[in-house]
């Protein structure tokens, strides 16, 4: 019996997909740059079956590629090049398993949406605080295995703050049960640990207990106009001494930046006329701790002294969608005018000005006819630093120049002591960044818990670690 | 050369103890249960020294004990018996190495005092918010290693949720330098995690950068009586919701437990009449938004729906600190009383009654004349159960009874989805509850982790890990 046959006596002739119409989708990332050939997907409905199909690709020697909603920007959730590997979609195991009104957990199965889990929490009222723009597509499995970040990280953390417990089916197609939902668990390694942010290279997330907060009952937004990076700076500064964690949204956009998304947005404007913006949120949980004077009493000394040139602070909840919208316009807009060679690079929040004037420099002596759109998560010192092609061309015109521009804008960030993948990453994408800039020691140490936890190198090939030695 | 007289040429000859009476003090632990002979103690200056240190003993086949504090209640990181080990102490790796007040973070070598974080950050008009009784001798190598909790883990976490970056000695004596202060940074395996709450067993934490907090400018703390577990659960509920992440602080206490600590406090007496005590306390960055409207708010519904029995708000910081010393009294008292059979368990929040309600049956069934000591963090979850010996006998009557009360509370936390140890770690102390408790999938994970990271067992021989196949 071949491999196909047994896969489909183990886990049912309708969740094993081999036809190329149906495989198409499954082998393709979101940003449609990469796309490679699978022998199948398979389409398990439960944890055992996960077991079944792992124990028996791993015997027949076909590699596993963990996917869950495909929504990843660095293509680590479809096949490689020159391997014979299966999709394992977590598609089919999309249910809520449990929440905890008490104890603020929601239990999920890794299919789930990270939306749904939102919406599950917010019925309950509660939140669950981690939101990124492909939230109605991207699986909680997913967003784990990748440790999603997104726009209020500054104020909960990114997703692994999130997990408390996970179930996870090692690479010989054992389950473990970590599924517990304590807030303290001192008993030996952390395992769930391992498995975060892991980008399906040790084993694959088949349920994960996640933390909830109180719901949110009041918020003050705000778009604030400022005269430079060190004001934006200033801004962030002074709203988190007067907010700490109740700031739980602070962006950076440059005027480049809003004008792009100004450009495609209808009805789109400028919020107020200044050299660049921050779009704030201060969050509260009651009625007799508002989030208005709060930001009131920050945006009164930022005016005062100048750092703030102007601030328009949203009047209702229509004016505060407005204020999203505006932001999320931004990549939209570039992708319009025709996309850009991307960078999610991460800093120390002080050194944000500096690098922002470095790759600037750098962009206009080595690659000076293209276009800059720097936005980011400035309470993170997370930049996303796009780089345009220059305008009549397209991002086509750009390929031979790619590398070396990434090359470039990667070196500034991380001679600052900074991140060359802040929040999207390693997959296929970022590999090189990986060789370049990580130690022989710290390559090293992530090869043996790979060989630890995936021997023959069943999970996910070709992704996130440059073959040993290379 | 012998391996004594290679180190001395190594780290130089005052930074090798080999006096039985220079050693007994790095052999025993702090609750004077264990100590067991070292080769000598190692007190390395550097991280090169570190390295040249562990680099030696490996070659010599003889184990390293990395040391912090020596505050740690399980016995993690003195001596085990029948191995020829070095103690290896960071008590001269002491110097705060930098502050970054934009970013919000600290670096600190590894020998630093908790207290020494907690003050440089308050002089930088910042907050190190983790907080625990001996955090004047406690090091900041020692609590990352055993992911240390305390009084505000609801509100910011435990030491991991501290942690931006690690420097670390590796078994082999290589260094490796993770020490980077990034928010965001998705490159790789996130190989500090592998280090943190490892109990020394896979490296020694050589330096770190922590996150730090803004400063709290109000806070309002109150002791609130209630009638049952319930009515503290509710509680902690109700000021959650009304707080959020202000609410740093939620602690219960029983009736018993607080006239235990009154009773050895001078002057101290019960803040109001009732059969269970919440010492709560929530707290703010800015005087336009009021901690005591806050509590104030929470405490009207549970006065007036009479979950809350009574309620004293401290007045002055005075009166705060006097609630805080009668939380610290208790466990004080119950030392001065002949002191008790410590459990730390933790249980999903929502399971704290019945699991209070099973301990209290157990012991009173098989255990009847003992006498049971309950207080804990109710925002975690985490208990701290001392069972007492029966009246005018001492602790060392117990000894025959002591691992089946062990045994029997342990099994009733993790029966209910529960740890066996929430905060204090494994140590000598805690590995039967491994053995009892964990799935062999875990202890395998956990194996093939301590493998990869230290393949001939250098670190830490006879700590958290039950032997392999055991």
């Amino acid at each position: 019996m071949n491999f196909v046959q047994a896969l489909r006596t183990a886990i049912g002739d309708r969740a094993v997909l081999t036809e190329a119409a149906d495989l198409a989708a499954f082998e393709t990332d979101w940003r449609r740059l990469h796309s490679h050939k699978a022998v199948c997907v398979a389409l398990p409905e439960s944890t055992a079956q996960v077991s079944r199909a792992v124990a028996l690709a791993a015997q027949a020697g076909v590699s596993i590629v963990p996917q869950g909603g495909n929504t990843g920007l660095v293509a680590g959730g479809v096949p490689v090049a020159g391997v014979r590997q299966m999709v394992l979609s977590l598609n089919r195991m999309n249910r809520i398993l449990g929440l905890d009104t008490v104890g603020d957990t929601i239990t999920a199965q890794a299919g789930v949406t990270l939306r749904a889990v939102q919406d599950a929490a917010e019925t309950a009222g509660k939140l669950f605080p981690v939101s990124l723009g492909a939230e109605g597509t991207a699986h909680i499995g997913g967003v784990i295995s990748t440790n999603a970040g997104g726009i209020q990280v500054l104020s909960y953390g990114s997703m692994r703050a999130q997990v408390l417990g996970l179930e996870v089916v090692l690479a010989d197609g054992r389950v473990w049960d970590g599924l517990r939902g304590l807030r303290k668990d001192n008993t030996g390694f952390d395992l769930k640990q391992v498995f975060i942010g892991a980008e399906g290279c040790l084993g694959v997330v088949t349920a994960a207990v996640l933390r909830l907060q109180p719901a949110v009952t009041a918020r003050a937004t705000a778009f604030i106009g400022v005269g430079s990076l060190e004001g934006a700076l200033a801004v962030f500064s002074a709203l988190r001494r007067q907010a700490g964690a109740a700031l739980t949204m602070c962006e950076f956009l440059t005027r480049a930046a809003m004008e792009l998304g100004v450009a495609h947005m209808p009805g789109g404007r400028l919020p107020c006329d200044a050299p660049a913006y921050v779009l704030a949120e201060i969050s509260a949980h009651a009625a007799g701790c508002g989030p208005n004077e709060t930001l009131l009493a920050g945006l009164e000394v930022l005016l005062e002294d100048g750092t703030a040139r102007d601030a328009v602070i949203a009047q209702s909840e229509r004016e505060r969608q407005d204020f999203l919208r505006l932001r999320e316009a931004v990549p939209d807009g570039e992708l319009i005018e025709g996309g850009a060679v991307k960078h999610d690079v991460a800093v120390p929040i002080g050194a944000i000005p500096e690098t922002v004037r470095a790759i600037e420099a750098m962009v206009a002596a080595r690659f000076g006819d293209c276009r800059l759109n720097i936005f980011g998560h400035i309470g993170d010192g997370n930049l996303h630093v796009n780089v345009r092609p220059p305008a009549g061309q397209t991002l086509a015109d750009l390929t031979d120049r790619k590398a070396a521009i990434t090359e470039a804008v990667e070196a500034i960030a991380v001679a600052r002591g900074g991140s060359f993948s802040a929040e999207h990453g390693i997959g296929q994408m970022r590999i090189s960044g990986m060789a370049a800039h990580k130690s022989e020691v710290e390559l090293t140490l992530m090869h043996r818990l790979k060989s630890a936890f995936d021997p023959d190198g069943v999970f996910n090939p070709g992704k996130m670690l440059p073959p040993e030695g290379a």
